[in-house]
């Protein structure tokens, strides 16, 4: 830890090009980066992106103006690409297109045609025909991953785990349909199963239908499950957690939040633990599953 | 069809006490049992039924008060029950429990701490215990069940076929947990995955995130796909589609529904038809898929 890149001998890759969708995560990852000595180059994504990027040296663009990034990445000497953040998935006659992508418009069009990892998936092999490197956050920052056990406090009890197998068996099925990566289980039933709708809308949907007497558990019961697709590609779209996801769970009366250890990133951990500790609420990292039962 | 029951010979088993959940199921099966001569006497949950089914003998009951059920259905001489229409699994503590249903409570609150599928069972066995018996109420009246094929003009395309296939694997997938009945696939993509929100909810919220530009696809694309659980118990909580239905996926900006044929509650055919060819939207039965792949 600690030690400024590259260790591996290779040509040192130049500044960090950092492709900044929403949420705490960007930031983070930039400090971060900037902390162990190297420099960032930041993309945030208008629309989605946080302002409080523009401390360190950005170019705004407009989802579909890819051409714009190739050039000014190349322009400053980036060889290493990283997506981070939050990023909904656009309606295509909604974006403007720019040359570049619109080039590429017939291969992205066939990955809009499948879910979510299939048009990253296809995203990044655009950055990697035009010679990028696409890293993964966790690559250059390890510790942003979860570790395993609890943040702060407060453990899950045995009923909790049982919510937590339960739910990390549910995501294990769904996976291959390449749907959210979240799902809510308390007392043994699957309240809510994340999908085009994130986490902190389905977090919310949990608080409603509680205030409205729908659902059985009392509050402080209930557990948010987070896992990594199966077959995903963890450069891009690692779940993750951060101090709102603490806040949604505490909103949702659930009894705490556990997620994949070494797969889950985390944004801000010290206000995660904060909040967690204020609400009563616990934050475990878990072994992933095994294999399928 | 239309020949007064009983035709197996079992003495005449009395008028059939319904005990009638939400929505506008209820009434469509207490119309169709009188039309075929059968008495009924009507069970309407406080909070949940309609007042239309007055035009019926009715004993109106709170959640918790079985023991009332009992004595007014056997002071009537009814010896079947069905159950119809929707019910939201109340909070065990909300619930104002009468002395039958205290006595059950152990049972049921072990019913309680699984899925829906238990509970329900666990209600069920109660009713048995008490001497009743429980039918389906597509049993009473067959042809509530969705036929195969389109109802109406309007026919899924090959691409809308595809999502339904992709949706019946997936609710293949998830039907282990005991979770919601629905999905929503558009163009390969999982949209939403139903759990405790009810499929009303779930199309809510396609409406709400497509207005928000958060689904790809054009509006008429997507299909909403209802399916029993496996090993479901037939005798109540069969998927079900009504004219709200076919409102919902037209206002979720869906191309139309799929229900598994000979597995679904269809609540007023003439008024689903009309809608869907207002909307512009296809209603389809569908086969069961033969096995998980």
């Amino acid at each position: 830890m600690g030690q400024p890149a590259p260790s591996d001998g290779a040509p040192p890759a130049g500044p960090l090009a950092i492709i900044c969708g929403g949420g705490s995560l960007p930031l983070a990852v930039a400090d971060a980066v900037s902390r162990r000595g190297r420099e960032v180059l930041l993309f945030p994504v208008r629309g989605f992106a946080d302002r409080e990027l523009e401390r360190y040296p950005c170019h705004w663009f407009t989802l579909g103006q890819l051409g714009r990034i190739f050039g000014r990445a190349r322009a400053a000497g980036c060889r290493e690409i990283v997506f981070i953040g939050t990023l909904v998935r656009p309606s295509l006659l909604r974006l403007r297109l720019d040359w570049t992508t619109l080039r590429a418009l017939p291969r992205l069009a066939r990955a809009y045609r499948g879910g979510d990892d299939h048009l990253l998936t296809g995203v990044a092999r655009l950055f990697e025909d035009e010679g990028f490197r696409l890293v993964g956050a966790h690559e250059v920052v390890p510790d942003l991953l979860l570790p395993e056990g609890a943040l702060g406090t407060r453990q899950p009890s045995a009923r909790d785990r049982a919510d937590i197998d339960r739910a990390l068996a549910l995501l294990a099925a769904t996976g291959p349909f390449d749907v959210g990566q979240a799902a809510v289980v308390a007392g043994g039933q699957v309240l809510a199963i994340e999908a085009v709708e994130g986490t902190d809308r389905m977090l919310e949907r949990i608080a409603a239908l509680r205030q409205e007497g729908r659902i059985a558990g009392a509050a402080g019961t209930g557990v948010l499950v987070k896992a990594p697709k199966p077959g995903q590609d963890r450069r891009f779209d690692l779940p993750s957690i951060g101090p709102q996801t603490v806040s949604g769970i505490a909103g949702a009366g659930l009894g705490g939040l556990a997620a994949v250890a070494g797969a889950t990133v985390v944004a801000e951990p010290e206000e995660i633990v904060r909040r967690a500790e204020a609400a009563g609420v616990f934050v475990v990292g878990v072994p992933a599953r095994e294999a399928p039962r």
